[in-house]
């Protein structure tokens, strides 16, 4: 099943998609979902990120030739993204830092289920930013601004993890490229190691790490779409800004 | 009103403490509460955490004298623990990884209520372990682990933070000490520096960074115990031990 999250006069509604219609769900959206009635084509409604985690634990450095790999390396690098960085699959990215470096990154997302099971996946974005202070940037301030997370468009429960290309764009030319299969820790090793010393819950997202740049690195300039495309998932596509707040 | 959580047959129970004697709460926590009927003594309940957290926002370098700290800092370092980190007062602190050092923080805390303002005060223990990568050890392997939050005893919405102690200690010597006044950035300026970049919900709770040592540098052995103790908001008092699943 292909779950969404969609906008209506009520608030979001969880519902599902079969061949590009919006059904709405019997049962629970994470338990015993069924497709219910037609809501109506997909292009006719706004889809929000098909979950809100209450936490997003994302990996780095987790594909061949990624900056900061090392052969004696043990595990992956692990850092957090706030569950209220999440938007939607084709909302805005808004840097609230005017100036400072901002980049995409397209990744692949396991979305948690129940007694800390894959559920589904999703495709993310997991944009980053420089640090002002020259810090990792792997800390919050680079990494978990408000709009800092695009996910969705849907989560796939039967979804096949294997052999398939990830691939970010920027203003329709591919700057990051890999294959689910060169990740150097799959899913299920990657969900079972952290869940060894982190409770994980319903709707919790764990990103699997970006692919490698197949150009030199690009900033999102204002105006950008940038996309992120994973076979059989479909495709973020977002634009991004800077709000001149800061 | 000083609120807490404790555990009933029924669940976790939100209530109040007044003179030492716990009282039900009569209308929201957050926002309405009103001191209800009698439970019994302070003593005779076991307390939680005052909230569950959805993100727990850390700010590191926050006092004179920290380490990391340089004079042209524009802000300070700020990091995220997971919500699913957050023990209660008493509860034993459990690292899972077995060997590594592993310490403890001293830290004033501040939680959000409704549109990003400051709700109350409690105290935290900013559990933190060596990153076996030698990665920055403020990412999420280092600071998200289960246990790694203790917080409490309770949520003081009455509360100054001006010019009160705060210490830590380990199996009763004082290895931490500082006053709230130290502080590079109060609680005000960071929680509204915060707000302009990341959307604050209520039971956010926000660290505002650990006092500098006064001793050598003390990692936690099993069977030690860690008290965080800050003027006027009572005393974290938990033990460490080692979970062998890692």
């Amino acid at each position: 099943m292909k779950i969404v999250r969609y906008i209506t006069a009520a608030g979001p509604q969880f519902g599902c998609i079969h061949d590009d219609i919006v059904y709405s769900i019997e049962g629970l959206p994470s338990r015993n979902a069924q497709q219910g009635a037609r809501i109506g084509p997909l292009n006719s409604v706004k889809l929000m990120a098909p979950c809100r985690p209450a936490k997003i634990i994302a990996l780095a450095i987790n594909f061949p030739g990624a900056t900061g790999l090392s052969e004696t390396m043990k595990e992956p690098l692990v850092f957090l993204k706030s569950g209220t960085s999440v938007c939607g699959p084709y909302d805005d990215i808004v840097s609230p830092f005017p100036g400072i470096n901002v980049w995409g990154e397209s990744e692949l997302a396991v979305v948690i289920g129940e007694h800390g099971s894959i559920f589904g996946y999703t495709a993310a974005n997991d944009v980053s930013a420089d640090n002002i202070e020259g810090w990792d940037h792997h800390l919050a301030r680079s990494k978990a601004a408000d709009t800092f997370c695009p996910l969705g468009p849907w989560i796939d429960t039967e979804y096949s993890p294997a052999n398939r290309l990830i691939e970010g764009l920027q203003n329709g030319d591919v700057i990051r490229r890999g294959n689910s299969d060169d990740r150097l820790w799959g899913d299920a090793r990657a969900v079972e190691w952290l869940s060894r010393w982190m409770t994980l819950e319903p709707w919790d997202v764990v990103l699997t790490g970006a692919p490698v740049r197949v150009v030199p690195r690009r900033y999102l300039k204002p105006g950008d779409e940038f996309i992120v495309r994973i076979d059989g998932l479909g495709e973020l596509r977002n634009r991004f800004r800077e709000n001149s707040v800061r």
